[in-house]
């Protein structure tokens, strides 16, 4: 399963619309996001994804974690958003 | 309860100390921020939270949502990040 990227680029519903297919089709997804902009447009897009499954009686969770990640031989601090169904968690 | 507003000049292990301060007591927290720069720091503070919690073996969740916020008689949309114990919502 792939990580889903998110730039400060990204249109927020795009996202929404990848969390939420994850999360239906593997009960799990993770979201990425390096610098301010980038974790703002993944919150949002967490928001509107957690409507769209709350459609489908799937209530998502969230749980925020620092990566370090490689890019251009320069290690950064990435934000990496572990989401889950509730139901799956507890 | 208060909820626990963050700005983009918050510091992020002040912010950490009241989300697990606040869980403690009320097993639930709610912090809200405005702008990416505020965002950001408040998820940033979340996962430092995370950290301090899991040492009293409380695991943490969040869901992000919405809200609508007056400033300044402008009205503003915040990000409210609804935080608690795995084992209450579950």
């Amino acid at each position: 399963m792939d990580i889903i990227k998110v730039s400060a680029n990204s249109r927020t519903s795009a996202v929404a619309g990848a969390i939420a297919g994850v999360i239906r089709e593997h009960k799990h997804a993770e979201v990425q996001a390096i610098g301010a902009g980038a974790v703002n447009q993944a919150v949002k897009a967490l928001v509107l994804a957690t409507g769209y499954l709350k459609n489908d009686s799937i209530d998502i969770v969230c749980v925020p974690e620092f990566v370090d990640v490689e890019i251009d031989t320069k290690v950064r601090t990435a934000i990496k958003m572990v989401i889950d169904p509730i139901d799956k968690i507890s």
